[in-house]
Protein backbone atom coordinates (compact mmCIF):
# COMPACT_ATOMS: atom_id res chain seq x y z
CA UNK A 1 0.00 0.00 0.00
CA UNK A 2 1.44 3.81 -0.88
CA UNK A 3 2.30 5.68 2.40
CA UNK A 4 -0.03 8.24 1.98
CA UNK A 5 -3.81 5.98 2.11
CA UNK A 6 -2.08 3.72 4.58
CA UNK A 7 -1.47 6.38 6.67
CA UNK A 8 -4.76 8.13 6.48
CA UNK A 9 -6.52 4.54 7.16
CA UNK A 10 -4.47 3.88 10.17
CA UNK A 11 -5.57 7.60 11.43
CA UNK A 12 -8.91 7.24 10.74
CA UNK A 13 -9.52 3.67 12.39
CA UNK A 14 -7.67 5.44 15.47
CA UNK A 15 -10.01 8.34 15.41
CA UNK A 16 -13.49 5.82 14.84
CA UNK A 17 -12.24 3.93 18.13
CA UNK A 18 -12.37 7.11 20.31
CA UNK A 19 -16.28 7.74 18.78
CA UNK A 20 -17.17 4.54 19.54
CA UNK A 21 -20.31 3.76 21.75
CA UNK A 22 -21.82 6.36 24.15
CA UNK A 23 -19.40 9.08 22.92
CA UNK A 24 -20.42 13.04 23.80
CA UNK A 25 -21.01 14.11 20.03
CA UNK A 26 -19.83 16.95 19.61
CA UNK A 27 -16.11 16.01 21.36
CA UNK A 28 -16.31 13.12 19.06
CA UNK A 29 -16.76 15.32 16.10
CA UNK A 30 -13.87 17.25 17.44
CA UNK A 31 -11.64 14.82 17.36
CA UNK A 32 -11.84 14.09 13.62
CA UNK A 33 -12.19 17.78 12.53
CA UNK A 34 -8.97 18.06 14.68
CA UNK A 35 -7.16 15.49 12.17
CA UNK A 36 -8.59 16.41 9.04
CA UNK A 37 -7.63 17.47 6.66
CA UNK A 38 -4.37 15.60 6.43
CA UNK A 39 -2.01 17.64 3.79
CA UNK A 40 1.26 16.27 4.24
CA UNK A 41 1.57 14.05 7.15
CA UNK A 42 5.37 14.84 6.78
CA UNK A 43 5.90 13.04 10.71
CA UNK A 44 4.17 9.66 10.18
CA UNK A 45 5.53 9.67 6.66
CA UNK A 46 8.95 9.84 7.96
CA UNK A 47 8.26 7.18 10.47
CA UNK A 48 6.41 4.43 7.65
CA UNK A 49 9.75 5.50 5.61
CA UNK A 50 12.11 4.49 8.70
CA UNK A 51 10.32 1.41 9.16
CA UNK A 52 9.90 0.50 5.52
CA UNK A 53 13.96 1.31 5.10
CA UNK A 54 14.42 -1.37 8.25
CA UNK A 55 12.27 -4.22 6.40
CA UNK A 56 8.86 -3.00 7.42
CA UNK A 57 8.47 -6.39 9.36
CA UNK A 58 5.39 -5.41 11.65
CA UNK A 59 3.48 -3.39 9.73
CA UNK A 60 0.85 -2.92 12.12
CA UNK A 61 2.77 -1.80 14.36
CA UNK A 62 4.33 0.89 12.08
CA UNK A 63 1.27 1.99 11.45
CA UNK A 64 0.37 2.16 15.36
CA UNK A 65 3.72 4.37 15.40
CA UNK A 66 2.82 6.68 12.95
CA UNK A 67 -0.63 6.99 13.98
CA UNK A 68 0.22 8.24 17.56
CA UNK A 69 2.77 10.32 16.55
CA UNK A 70 0.22 12.45 14.24
CA UNK A 71 -2.13 12.03 17.12
CA UNK A 72 0.25 13.78 19.40
CA UNK A 73 0.93 16.69 16.37
CA UNK A 74 -2.42 17.57 15.88
CA UNK A 75 -3.39 17.96 19.58
CA UNK A 76 -0.20 20.15 20.42
CA UNK A 77 -1.51 22.39 16.99
CA UNK A 78 -5.47 22.30 18.77
CA UNK A 79 -3.81 23.16 22.13
CA UNK A 80 -1.36 25.57 20.49
CA UNK A 81 -4.09 27.25 18.70
CA UNK A 82 -6.28 28.26 21.84
CA UNK A 83 -6.61 31.63 22.63
CA UNK A 84 -3.72 31.53 25.76
CA UNK A 85 -0.98 30.79 23.15
CA UNK A 86 -1.64 31.71 19.70
CA UNK A 87 -4.82 32.61 19.29
CA UNK A 88 -5.18 31.11 15.81
CA UNK A 89 -8.65 31.45 13.89
CA UNK A 90 -6.95 29.14 11.03
CA UNK A 91 -5.61 25.80 10.63
CA UNK A 92 -5.18 23.85 7.59
CA UNK A 93 -7.23 26.50 6.06
CA UNK A 94 -10.41 26.29 8.00
CA UNK A 95 -11.14 27.64 11.89
CA UNK A 96 -9.03 26.33 14.29
CA UNK A 97 -10.47 23.60 16.44
CA UNK A 98 -11.83 26.08 19.33
CA UNK A 99 -13.07 28.55 16.88
CA UNK A 100 -14.97 25.61 15.24
CA UNK A 101 -16.32 23.78 18.38
CA UNK A 102 -15.09 26.42 21.53
CA UNK A 103 -12.64 26.15 24.35
CA UNK A 104 -14.04 23.70 26.40
CA UNK A 105 -13.99 21.21 23.55
CA UNK A 106 -10.87 21.87 22.25
CA UNK A 107 -8.61 21.60 25.31
CA UNK A 108 -10.84 18.25 25.72
CA UNK A 109 -9.97 17.15 22.28
CA UNK A 110 -6.59 17.62 22.24
CA UNK A 111 -6.31 15.86 25.91
CA UNK A 112 -8.37 13.13 24.43
CA UNK A 113 -5.79 13.00 21.47
CA UNK A 114 -2.46 12.69 23.64
CA UNK A 115 -4.54 9.92 25.26
CA UNK A 116 -5.59 8.15 21.89
CA UNK A 117 -1.87 7.94 20.85
CA UNK A 118 -0.86 5.72 23.79
CA UNK A 119 -3.78 3.32 23.61
CA UNK A 120 -2.94 3.03 19.82
CA UNK A 121 0.84 1.70 20.80
CA UNK A 122 -0.85 -0.25 23.62
CA UNK A 123 -3.47 -1.92 21.35
CA UNK A 124 0.08 -2.74 18.68
CA UNK A 125 1.12 -5.18 22.19
CA UNK A 126 -0.89 -7.55 20.03
CA UNK A 127 1.45 -7.81 17.87
CA UNK A 128 4.45 -6.87 19.59
CA UNK A 129 4.84 -6.46 23.51
CA UNK A 130 8.18 -5.95 23.50
CA UNK A 131 8.38 -3.29 20.48
CA UNK A 132 5.14 -1.89 21.94
CA UNK A 133 6.64 -0.59 25.02
CA UNK A 134 9.54 0.92 23.63
CA UNK A 135 7.27 2.76 21.15
CA UNK A 136 5.32 4.16 24.62
CA UNK A 137 8.68 5.26 26.27
CA UNK A 138 9.83 7.39 23.33
CA UNK A 139 6.55 8.91 22.96
CA UNK A 140 6.45 10.30 26.33
CA UNK A 141 10.00 11.28 26.34
CA UNK A 142 9.39 12.77 22.95
CA UNK A 143 5.96 14.86 23.88
CA UNK A 144 5.81 15.66 27.79
CA UNK A 145 8.22 17.19 30.23
CA UNK A 146 11.46 17.31 30.71
CA UNK A 147 12.18 17.29 26.87
CA UNK A 148 9.28 16.91 24.97
CA UNK A 149 7.16 18.85 22.64
CA UNK A 150 5.36 20.15 26.29
CA UNK A 151 8.94 20.69 27.22
CA UNK A 152 9.36 23.21 24.16
CA UNK A 153 5.94 25.22 24.36
CA UNK A 154 7.38 25.52 28.16
CA UNK A 155 10.00 27.50 27.21
CA UNK A 156 7.65 30.31 25.86
CA UNK A 157 7.17 31.04 29.13
CA UNK A 158 10.25 31.35 30.75
CA UNK A 159 11.85 35.00 30.79
CA UNK A 160 15.73 33.53 29.96
CA UNK A 161 15.49 30.79 27.35
CA UNK A 162 17.50 28.19 26.69
CA UNK A 163 17.26 28.21 22.30
CA UNK A 164 19.01 24.73 21.94
CA UNK A 165 16.61 22.87 24.53
CA UNK A 166 13.92 25.24 23.43
CA UNK A 167 14.55 23.78 20.02
CA UNK A 168 15.79 20.26 20.41
CA UNK A 169 12.54 19.96 22.28
CA UNK A 170 9.76 22.52 20.08
CA UNK A 171 9.89 21.05 17.10
CA UNK A 172 12.96 18.27 17.39
CA UNK A 173 11.68 15.94 19.39
CA UNK A 174 8.20 14.75 16.97
CA UNK A 175 11.23 14.44 14.12
CA UNK A 176 13.24 12.50 16.09
CA UNK A 177 10.36 10.13 17.58
CA UNK A 178 9.35 9.97 14.05
CA UNK A 179 12.40 8.23 12.71
CA UNK A 180 13.13 6.52 16.35
CA UNK A 181 9.58 5.30 16.58
CA UNK A 182 9.69 3.72 12.65
CA UNK A 183 12.90 2.05 13.38
CA UNK A 184 11.70 0.50 16.78
CA UNK A 185 8.79 -0.59 15.29
CA UNK A 186 10.83 -2.95 13.01
CA UNK A 187 12.27 -3.91 15.87
CA UNK A 188 15.93 -1.93 15.35
CA UNK A 189 17.66 -0.16 18.04
CA UNK A 190 15.86 3.55 17.69
CA UNK A 191 19.29 5.42 18.75
CA UNK A 192 21.02 4.63 15.03
CA UNK A 193 18.07 6.63 13.33
CA UNK A 194 18.31 9.86 16.46
CA UNK A 195 20.30 12.16 14.51
CA UNK A 196 18.50 11.57 10.81
CA UNK A 197 15.17 12.82 12.65
CA UNK A 198 17.20 15.87 14.99
CA UNK A 199 18.45 17.30 11.29
CA UNK A 200 14.81 16.71 9.24
CA UNK A 201 13.39 18.98 12.61
CA UNK A 202 15.89 21.75 11.93
CA UNK A 203 15.43 21.57 8.51
CA UNK A 204 11.59 21.91 9.04
CA UNK A 205 12.13 24.34 11.27
CA UNK A 206 14.09 26.49 8.95
CA UNK A 207 11.74 26.55 6.53
CA UNK A 208 9.24 27.20 9.17
CA UNK A 209 10.59 29.95 10.16
CA UNK A 210 10.94 31.28 6.58
CA UNK A 211 7.47 30.65 5.76
CA UNK A 212 6.25 32.35 9.30
CA UNK A 213 8.46 35.30 8.02
CA UNK A 214 7.76 35.64 4.23
CA UNK A 215 4.13 34.46 3.66
CA UNK A 216 1.01 35.54 4.55
CA UNK A 217 -2.48 33.85 6.20
CA UNK A 218 -4.04 33.07 3.08
CA UNK A 219 -0.69 31.32 1.49
CA UNK A 220 0.11 29.73 4.95
CA UNK A 221 -3.27 28.27 5.80
CA UNK A 222 -2.63 29.89 9.57
CA UNK A 223 -1.66 33.55 10.89
CA UNK A 224 1.57 35.18 9.47
CA UNK A 225 4.71 36.50 11.18
CA UNK A 226 3.65 35.01 14.93
CA UNK A 227 7.48 34.81 15.91
CA UNK A 228 7.95 38.62 15.02
CA UNK A 229 4.46 39.35 16.65
CA UNK A 230 5.13 37.13 19.66
CA UNK A 231 9.34 37.57 19.90
CA UNK A 232 10.33 34.36 19.41
CA UNK A 233 13.42 33.34 17.67
CA UNK A 234 13.39 33.23 14.27
CA UNK A 235 16.15 31.49 11.76
CA UNK A 236 15.70 34.74 9.48
CA UNK A 237 15.90 37.14 11.88
CA UNK A 238 19.05 35.63 12.76
CA UNK A 239 20.39 34.90 9.45
CA UNK A 240 18.44 36.96 7.04
CA UNK A 241 16.76 34.99 4.37
CA UNK A 242 19.54 33.88 1.92
CA UNK A 243 21.95 32.58 5.46
CA UNK A 244 18.17 30.92 6.00
CA UNK A 245 18.49 28.96 3.10
CA UNK A 246 21.62 28.14 2.92
CA UNK A 247 21.40 26.45 6.51
CA UNK A 248 18.49 24.42 5.04
CA UNK A 249 20.22 22.72 2.34
CA UNK A 250 23.03 22.15 4.99
CA UNK A 251 21.09 20.55 7.31
CA UNK A 252 19.70 18.13 4.61
CA UNK A 253 22.70 16.96 3.51
CA UNK A 254 23.95 16.25 6.97
CA UNK A 255 20.52 14.49 7.30
CA UNK A 256 21.18 12.02 3.98
CA UNK A 257 24.84 11.71 5.19
CA UNK A 258 23.10 10.34 8.72
CA UNK A 259 21.26 7.72 7.45
CA UNK A 260 22.26 4.20 9.21
CA UNK A 261 23.04 1.58 6.50
CA UNK A 262 19.89 -0.37 6.03
CA UNK A 263 17.88 -2.39 3.20
CA UNK A 264 16.21 0.60 1.95
CA UNK A 265 18.88 3.13 2.23
CA UNK A 266 18.17 4.32 -1.00
CA UNK A 267 14.30 4.63 -1.01
CA UNK A 268 15.16 6.78 2.31
CA UNK A 269 17.61 9.08 1.19
CA UNK A 270 15.08 9.90 -1.77
CA UNK A 271 12.58 10.40 0.87
CA UNK A 272 14.71 13.60 2.53
CA UNK A 273 15.46 14.68 -0.78
CA UNK A 274 11.95 14.58 -1.87
CA UNK A 275 11.26 16.65 1.64
CA UNK A 276 13.84 19.27 0.72
CA UNK A 277 12.10 19.74 -2.63
CA UNK A 278 9.11 20.19 -0.38
CA UNK A 279 10.26 22.52 1.38
CA UNK A 280 12.60 24.58 -0.41
CA UNK A 281 10.53 25.43 -3.81
CA UNK A 282 8.74 27.53 -1.90
CA UNK A 283 11.70 29.72 -1.43
CA UNK A 284 13.09 30.94 -4.59
CA UNK A 285 10.16 33.54 -5.38
CA UNK A 286 10.59 35.19 -2.15
CA UNK A 287 14.84 34.58 -2.24
CA UNK A 288 15.08 38.20 -3.13
CA UNK A 289 13.15 39.78 -0.29
CA UNK B 1 5.45 0.72 54.55
CA UNK B 2 1.83 2.64 55.39
CA UNK B 3 -0.18 3.25 52.46
CA UNK B 4 0.12 7.52 51.86
CA UNK B 5 4.31 7.49 52.52
CA UNK B 6 4.10 4.97 49.66
CA UNK B 7 1.93 7.28 47.30
CA UNK B 8 3.97 10.19 47.72
CA UNK B 9 6.73 8.84 47.37
CA UNK B 10 6.21 7.02 44.13
CA UNK B 11 4.33 10.44 42.79
CA UNK B 12 7.36 12.74 44.14
CA UNK B 13 9.55 10.09 41.99
CA UNK B 14 7.68 10.19 38.85
CA UNK B 15 7.53 14.59 38.72
CA UNK B 16 11.05 14.55 39.97
CA UNK B 17 12.03 12.42 36.15
CA UNK B 18 9.41 15.17 34.73
CA UNK B 19 11.96 17.66 35.64
CA UNK B 20 15.38 16.50 35.21
CA UNK B 21 18.21 17.94 32.56
CA UNK B 22 17.46 20.84 30.60
CA UNK B 23 13.46 21.23 31.60
CA UNK B 24 11.92 24.56 31.65
CA UNK B 25 11.59 25.50 34.93
CA UNK B 26 8.64 27.55 35.49
CA UNK B 27 7.09 24.37 33.97
CA UNK B 28 9.00 21.86 35.77
CA UNK B 29 7.60 24.16 39.12
CA UNK B 30 4.11 24.37 37.53
CA UNK B 31 3.91 20.08 37.64
CA UNK B 32 5.25 19.91 41.52
CA UNK B 33 2.18 22.75 42.48
CA UNK B 34 -0.47 20.43 40.48
CA UNK B 35 0.12 17.50 42.24
CA UNK B 36 0.44 19.01 46.09
CA UNK B 37 -0.52 19.48 48.99
CA UNK B 38 -1.69 15.36 48.79
CA UNK B 39 -4.95 15.85 50.39
CA UNK B 40 -6.41 11.93 51.07
CA UNK B 41 -5.06 10.26 47.21
CA UNK B 42 -8.05 8.92 47.28
CA UNK B 43 -7.85 6.96 44.35
CA UNK B 44 -4.08 5.68 44.16
CA UNK B 45 -5.32 4.58 48.58
CA UNK B 46 -8.11 2.27 46.64
CA UNK B 47 -5.75 1.14 43.68
CA UNK B 48 -2.68 -0.01 45.98
CA UNK B 49 -5.53 -1.62 48.94
CA UNK B 50 -6.77 -3.61 46.01
CA UNK B 51 -2.77 -4.39 45.13
CA UNK B 52 -2.56 -5.41 48.34
CA UNK B 53 -5.73 -7.10 49.26
CA UNK B 54 -5.05 -9.31 45.84
CA UNK B 55 -1.15 -10.40 47.23
CA UNK B 56 0.88 -7.21 46.04
CA UNK B 57 3.41 -9.57 44.47
CA UNK B 58 5.14 -6.96 42.57
CA UNK B 59 5.23 -3.28 44.32
CA UNK B 60 6.86 -1.35 42.33
CA UNK B 61 4.46 -1.85 39.45
CA UNK B 62 1.81 -1.26 41.89
CA UNK B 63 2.98 2.21 42.62
CA UNK B 64 3.21 2.45 39.28
CA UNK B 65 -0.39 2.38 38.80
CA UNK B 66 -1.45 4.41 41.53
CA UNK B 67 0.70 7.20 40.67
CA UNK B 68 0.03 7.15 36.89
CA UNK B 69 -3.96 7.53 38.39
CA UNK B 70 -3.37 10.53 40.45
CA UNK B 71 -1.28 12.18 37.76
CA UNK B 72 -4.29 11.74 35.60
CA UNK B 73 -6.42 12.89 37.78
CA UNK B 74 -4.25 16.14 39.13
CA UNK B 75 -4.06 16.73 35.31
CA UNK B 76 -7.88 16.51 34.83
CA UNK B 77 -8.23 19.09 37.88
CA UNK B 78 -5.75 21.60 36.28
CA UNK B 79 -7.88 21.72 32.91
CA UNK B 80 -10.96 21.85 34.45
CA UNK B 81 -9.93 24.76 36.71
CA UNK B 82 -9.25 27.02 33.78
CA UNK B 83 -10.86 29.94 32.70
CA UNK B 84 -12.97 28.05 29.67
CA UNK B 85 -14.10 25.42 32.16
CA UNK B 86 -15.19 25.96 36.09
CA UNK B 87 -12.89 29.54 35.87
CA UNK B 88 -11.74 28.52 39.44
CA UNK B 89 -9.50 30.48 41.10
CA UNK B 90 -9.15 28.06 44.43
CA UNK B 91 -7.65 24.45 44.44
CA UNK B 92 -6.97 22.67 47.33
CA UNK B 93 -6.87 25.82 49.47
CA UNK B 94 -4.54 27.82 47.32
CA UNK B 95 -4.27 29.43 43.72
CA UNK B 96 -5.23 27.01 40.93
CA UNK B 97 -2.78 26.48 38.53
CA UNK B 98 -3.36 29.10 36.08
CA UNK B 99 -3.81 31.73 38.45
CA UNK B 100 -0.31 30.72 39.68
CA UNK B 101 1.57 30.02 36.64
CA UNK B 102 -0.88 31.44 34.15
CA UNK B 103 -2.93 29.71 31.55
CA UNK B 104 -0.65 28.59 29.31
CA UNK B 105 1.60 26.65 31.70
CA UNK B 106 -1.40 25.60 32.98
CA UNK B 107 -2.44 23.91 30.36
CA UNK B 108 0.97 22.62 29.19
CA UNK B 109 0.92 21.01 33.23
CA UNK B 110 -1.78 19.04 32.52
CA UNK B 111 -0.86 17.51 29.14
CA UNK B 112 2.53 16.78 30.76
CA UNK B 113 0.84 15.33 33.50
CA UNK B 114 -1.20 13.21 31.05
CA UNK B 115 1.93 11.77 29.45
CA UNK B 116 3.97 11.13 32.21
CA UNK B 117 1.05 8.89 33.60
CA UNK B 118 1.91 6.65 30.31
CA UNK B 119 5.43 7.35 31.19
CA UNK B 120 5.42 5.77 34.46
CA UNK B 121 3.46 2.69 33.45
CA UNK B 122 5.73 2.26 30.86
CA UNK B 123 8.91 2.54 32.98
CA UNK B 124 7.24 -0.78 35.14
CA UNK B 125 7.21 -2.96 31.91
CA UNK B 126 10.63 -3.33 33.29
CA UNK B 127 9.28 -5.38 36.32
CA UNK B 128 6.60 -6.72 34.20
CA UNK B 129 5.73 -6.23 30.16
CA UNK B 130 2.50 -7.88 30.42
CA UNK B 131 0.89 -5.93 33.21
CA UNK B 132 2.32 -2.44 31.91
CA UNK B 133 0.74 -3.20 29.05
CA UNK B 134 -2.57 -4.23 30.48
CA UNK B 135 -2.66 -0.71 32.92
CA UNK B 136 -1.56 1.27 30.39
CA UNK B 137 -4.88 -0.13 28.06
CA UNK B 138 -7.33 1.03 31.19
CA UNK B 139 -5.65 3.73 31.88
CA UNK B 140 -6.05 4.80 28.31
CA UNK B 141 -9.71 3.65 28.49
CA UNK B 142 -10.59 5.31 31.61
CA UNK B 143 -9.32 8.96 30.68
CA UNK B 144 -9.86 9.78 26.83
CA UNK B 145 -12.84 9.37 24.75
CA UNK B 146 -15.21 7.62 24.43
CA UNK B 147 -15.91 6.73 27.75
CA UNK B 148 -13.09 8.40 30.12
CA UNK B 149 -13.47 11.19 32.25
CA UNK B 150 -12.11 13.27 29.44
CA UNK B 151 -15.51 12.04 27.58
CA UNK B 152 -17.37 12.78 30.85
CA UNK B 153 -16.25 16.44 30.54
CA UNK B 154 -17.26 16.61 27.21
CA UNK B 155 -20.81 15.60 28.29
CA UNK B 156 -21.03 18.98 29.40
CA UNK B 157 -20.71 20.58 25.85
CA UNK B 158 -23.99 18.61 24.80
CA UNK B 159 -27.30 20.37 24.65
CA UNK B 160 -28.85 17.25 25.08
CA UNK B 161 -26.73 14.85 28.02
CA UNK B 162 -26.67 10.86 28.11
CA UNK B 163 -26.79 11.24 32.61
CA UNK B 164 -25.83 7.89 32.74
CA UNK B 165 -22.48 7.94 30.38
CA UNK B 166 -21.88 11.39 31.68
CA UNK B 167 -21.57 9.97 35.60
CA UNK B 168 -20.12 6.72 34.34
CA UNK B 169 -17.40 8.66 32.91
CA UNK B 170 -16.71 12.00 34.60
CA UNK B 171 -16.59 10.77 38.18
CA UNK B 172 -16.93 6.57 37.59
CA UNK B 173 -14.04 5.94 35.07
CA UNK B 174 -11.07 6.75 37.31
CA UNK B 175 -12.61 4.96 40.24
CA UNK B 176 -13.01 1.74 38.45
CA UNK B 177 -9.34 2.85 36.87
CA UNK B 178 -8.11 2.79 40.46
CA UNK B 179 -9.76 -0.80 41.84
CA UNK B 180 -8.85 -2.47 37.77
CA UNK B 181 -5.59 -1.32 37.48
CA UNK B 182 -5.16 -2.55 41.37
CA UNK B 183 -6.14 -5.57 40.60
CA UNK B 184 -3.80 -5.75 37.31
CA UNK B 185 -0.78 -4.71 38.96
CA UNK B 186 -1.24 -8.17 40.87
CA UNK B 187 -1.89 -9.62 38.54
CA UNK B 188 -5.33 -10.49 38.95
CA UNK B 189 -8.25 -10.19 35.89
CA UNK B 190 -9.39 -6.57 36.80
CA UNK B 191 -12.73 -7.21 35.59
CA UNK B 192 -14.02 -8.99 38.69
CA UNK B 193 -13.16 -5.56 40.76
CA UNK B 194 -15.07 -3.11 37.98
CA UNK B 195 -18.12 -3.17 40.30
CA UNK B 196 -16.28 -2.07 43.45
CA UNK B 197 -14.80 0.57 41.60
CA UNK B 198 -18.01 1.73 40.29
CA UNK B 199 -19.77 1.91 43.50
CA UNK B 200 -17.22 3.88 45.27
CA UNK B 201 -17.19 6.11 42.25
CA UNK B 202 -21.00 6.67 42.89
CA UNK B 203 -20.91 7.04 46.49
CA UNK B 204 -17.91 10.21 45.77
CA UNK B 205 -20.09 11.60 43.36
CA UNK B 206 -23.23 11.61 45.73
CA UNK B 207 -20.85 12.95 48.13
CA UNK B 208 -19.26 15.39 46.14
CA UNK B 209 -23.03 16.72 45.29
CA UNK B 210 -23.61 16.73 48.70
CA UNK B 211 -20.41 19.04 49.63
CA UNK B 212 -20.99 21.03 46.69
CA UNK B 213 -24.58 22.39 47.87
CA UNK B 214 -24.32 22.63 51.42
CA UNK B 215 -20.28 23.71 51.88
CA UNK B 216 -19.37 26.90 50.89
CA UNK B 217 -15.90 27.65 49.35
CA UNK B 218 -13.71 28.25 52.21
CA UNK B 219 -14.54 24.52 53.58
CA UNK B 220 -14.40 23.54 50.31
CA UNK B 221 -10.96 24.69 49.30
CA UNK B 222 -12.63 25.23 45.54
CA UNK B 223 -15.89 27.26 44.84
CA UNK B 224 -19.12 26.19 46.34
CA UNK B 225 -22.23 25.98 44.34
CA UNK B 226 -20.64 24.59 40.88
CA UNK B 227 -22.94 22.48 39.93
CA UNK B 228 -26.29 24.74 40.50
CA UNK B 229 -24.28 27.64 38.43
CA UNK B 230 -23.35 26.11 36.04
CA UNK B 231 -26.55 24.04 35.58
CA UNK B 232 -25.00 20.49 36.03
CA UNK B 233 -27.12 17.46 37.21
CA UNK B 234 -26.84 16.91 41.35
CA UNK B 235 -27.98 14.47 43.36
CA UNK B 236 -28.98 16.68 46.05
CA UNK B 237 -31.49 18.62 43.58
CA UNK B 238 -33.07 15.20 42.14
CA UNK B 239 -33.36 13.57 46.25
CA UNK B 240 -33.25 16.22 48.73
CA UNK B 241 -30.48 16.44 51.24
CA UNK B 242 -31.63 13.30 52.71
CA UNK B 243 -32.74 11.23 50.30
CA UNK B 244 -28.61 11.92 48.55
CA UNK B 245 -27.41 10.25 51.96
CA UNK B 246 -29.48 7.54 52.21
CA UNK B 247 -28.33 6.56 48.43
CA UNK B 248 -24.75 7.34 50.04
CA UNK B 249 -25.29 4.66 52.23
CA UNK B 250 -27.11 2.41 50.05
CA UNK B 251 -24.27 2.44 47.76
CA UNK B 252 -21.35 1.74 50.05
CA UNK B 253 -23.19 -1.32 51.38
CA UNK B 254 -23.48 -2.59 47.60
CA UNK B 255 -19.72 -1.77 47.39
CA UNK B 256 -18.62 -3.98 50.17
CA UNK B 257 -20.45 -6.76 48.94
CA UNK B 258 -19.38 -6.67 45.33
CA UNK B 259 -15.74 -7.59 46.81
CA UNK B 260 -14.08 -10.45 45.12
CA UNK B 261 -13.08 -13.54 47.83
CA UNK B 262 -9.45 -12.77 47.77
CA UNK B 263 -6.56 -12.78 50.81
CA UNK B 264 -6.98 -9.15 51.65
CA UNK B 265 -10.88 -8.91 51.83
CA UNK B 266 -11.51 -7.96 55.33
CA UNK B 267 -8.93 -5.51 54.89
CA UNK B 268 -10.81 -3.99 51.77
CA UNK B 269 -14.52 -3.83 53.46
CA UNK B 270 -12.11 -2.05 56.14
CA UNK B 271 -10.82 0.17 53.13
CA UNK B 272 -14.28 0.99 51.95
CA UNK B 273 -15.48 1.90 55.53
CA UNK B 274 -13.49 4.05 56.36
CA UNK B 275 -13.66 5.92 52.65
CA UNK B 276 -17.91 5.60 53.89
CA UNK B 277 -16.66 7.16 57.00
CA UNK B 278 -14.85 10.43 55.63
CA UNK B 279 -17.64 11.17 53.34
CA UNK B 280 -20.34 10.63 55.82
CA UNK B 281 -19.29 12.73 59.15
CA UNK B 282 -18.86 15.77 57.14
CA UNK B 283 -22.96 15.40 56.81
CA UNK B 284 -24.87 15.69 60.04
CA UNK B 285 -24.45 19.28 60.84
CA UNK B 286 -25.69 20.08 57.40
CA UNK B 287 -28.19 17.44 57.81
CA UNK B 288 -31.26 19.71 58.29
CA UNK B 289 -30.14 22.29 55.82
Amino acid sequence: MPLKPRIEAAIANAIRMGQAGSAPPRLASALDYAVSPGGARIRPTICLSVAMACGDGKPAVADAAATAIELIHCASLVHDDMPCFDNADVRRGKPSVHRAYGEPLALLAGDSLIIMAFEVLARAAAQDPARAIDLIRILGESSGMPGGICAGQGWESESKIDLRAYHRAKTGALFTAATRMGAAAAGEEPDAWTELGARIGEAFQVADDLRDALYDEATLGKPAHQDEINGRPNAVSELGVRGAIRRLEDILSGAISSIPSCPGEAMLCDMVRKTAERLTPVLPAHHHA
